[in-house]
């Protein structure tokens, strides 16, 4: 097992990253690495964590870095030698058997896009983001790769969804659902409506439409959406939850009576700031590209690096591609069938 | 000024709604009011509230109530007497200036849509949600009336998400945004890049694409979607919020320390939970309809029946259907020559 690490990517680079990778060494004895990054930014780290010469780590030199800030659109294009293409380079190339990056969401989808390509029968991947729910977790895909998509793509996203949901929450049959605007079977945009009919014919779990609100009270496993939606369902719990701790703050600093309350209580606010993070999971993958790619947050602390890592091994080792590969090929005749039919229909 | 309010709407009535009439009843003595519901059921509130022959009220009876639980395709062809019917045929007659209900939002937007139809020129009206913002709040529109737009529905909206904010937060030149899935201009998906061309020519204050995180730190003041995904958004948000307070009650009653604590702090609590309350604006508007209708949330208090009732007047003073019907006419020459081009570009 040969894992790809990018040093550069995220908020904290390549410190945090360094770090994670040390102790990834330690747990996963049986793990080897290529570290991707500016050798000489990364030397000072290598020799803190003291696997300056680790026989386990090789050091692939990137010359630069897509920053955080930096538009997707360009990175793929003007920086050829990025530390996110150095590795998707290395992973289309077989010379790994994942890729880890915390790194530029949008840069990442754009190269494993184009340098590494889609699994066979699979024509878009989707990022499939953990999130949490009252009792435990769900999967929210696809979390921003795809803008645009069509009922196909969606029924893809179920299949790669329940496999992946199948590795993650040890589950036989997770439940699937379509992100839709309201629970009935007839509800939806033109998209889902469609999706819905295809998804009803899967050999999975469909659980039919649900609801952006309830699936916090875990309403389903899985929650498919086009890239558009799901992006904005991520980034809206995403800005709602900051701005909740925003608001905690200031009615909590509002007099010294609830001061010392939120003083005495203090722990439990660091557990709740806690279920918003997906260190258990280290990041996201990106499901139905020729090669296992898992993208963490740009904030990733040690852990969820380590924890990133983790998932990437376990994926190759639970062979979540060859397991797509033959769901999407098995459930391919009755996608065309259906797709033709509802064209013909339209017409 | 004469409003119509549905007596039926929402998880708590009649009661709630007789006392929120009530209140408006005292708090805007030029208002007359039509209260739409079934007269048996009303007459004990009507009593218990002491209006029953209150001389600004009449009293018009509806048969039937579209419950919340029922799917919004069936109530409007199988309920032509529920109280929503019965209002909106009364806007329609121009027998009201505006009407009020905090019930059904689906069955609500379909009775307008076909009874009262649109303003002159606005293809499609949308709901204008308000959500609070860390200092203030913003609106969301569309909020879920349609989930298929197109640019031209979409810059429509923000014409009118323009207005309605120059009335609700007393804005000269509100910033209307367009949610989308990264603030680069060409970002988004193909309904938000050609909406983006149109918009950017408006006469309006338009600060291009706005991610769904950043608007809570106040990125703009009206945040324009189509109804699908700003439903999502919308649905998404107060579903995190609900298990919000799960999880904070979760982790506050763990142990003796922090439930003291939480006991000391209890008034924070309440006002945190305060910051997602729509009590102030008493609901979202129904903008593009040809009248005045404030929808509720399902579980409004008799404060923000009171509030919606105020709102509606307030939309009527101020001119809010004139103001939109001059600006879509301003506007519409520019709207369909870049329509035009746009269409051309494509082919």
């Amino acid at each position: 097992m040969k894992i790809a690490v990018d040093a550069m990517g995220g908020d904290y680079a390549p410190g945090v990253v360094v770090e994670g990778l040390t102790i990834a060494l330690a747990d996963f004895p049986d793990y080897d690495f290529v570290l991707v990054g500016h050798q000489a930014k990364l030397a000072f780290y290598l020799e803190k964590y003291g696997i300056a010469d680790h026989p386990r780590v090789q050091v692939v030199h990137a010359e630069t870095v897509c920053e955080m800030s930096e538009p997707s659109a360009i990175s793929l294009r003007a920086k050829r030698n990025s530390s996110i293409t150095v590795c998707a380079k290395l992973l289309k190339e077989k010379q790994v058997d994942a890729m880890v990056t915390p790194g530029h969401t949008g840069a990442t989808v754009a190269a494993t896009k184009v340098l590494v390509r889609t699994l066979p029968g699979v024509d878009r991947p989707a990022l499939a983001a953990s999130l949490p729910s009252q009792e435990g977790r769900f999967i929210l895909m696809d979390a921003g790769a795809n803008p645009d998509c069509t009922p196909v793509n969606l029924a893809q996203f179920a299949i790669m969804g329940e496999i992946y949901a199948q590795y993650l929450f040890k589950l036989d049959r997770p439940r699937v659902g379509l992100l839709s605007v309201g629970g009935e079977d007839i509800k939806g945009c033109e998209l889902t409506k469609e999706s819905f009919k295809l998804m009803d014919q899967l050999p999975i779990n469909f659980v039919g439409n649900v609801e952006a609100d309830v699936v916090f009270e875990g309403a389903s496993d899985v929650l498919i959406s086009d890239g558009f939606a799901g992006n904005v369902m991520l980034k809206g719990i995403e800005g709602l939850a900051k701005s909740t701790m925003f608001w905690l703050k200031r009615v909590l600093t509002k007099n010294a009576l609830r001061l010392v309350g939120a003083m005495l209580a203090k722990n439990a606010f660091r557990e709740l700031k806690a279920f918003g993070d997906a260190d258990d999971v280290g990041g996201a993958p990106l499901l139905g590209i020729n090669g296992i790619c898992i993208i963490g947050h740009g904030s990733s602390s040690p852990k969820a690096v380590r924890n990133a890592i983790r998932v990437a091994g376990e994926c190759v080792t639970f062979g979540l591609n060859d397991r797509i590969i033959a769901k999407i090929n098995e459930t391919h005749s009755t996608t065309a069938e259906l797709e033709k039919k509802l064209a013909a229909e339209k017409q």
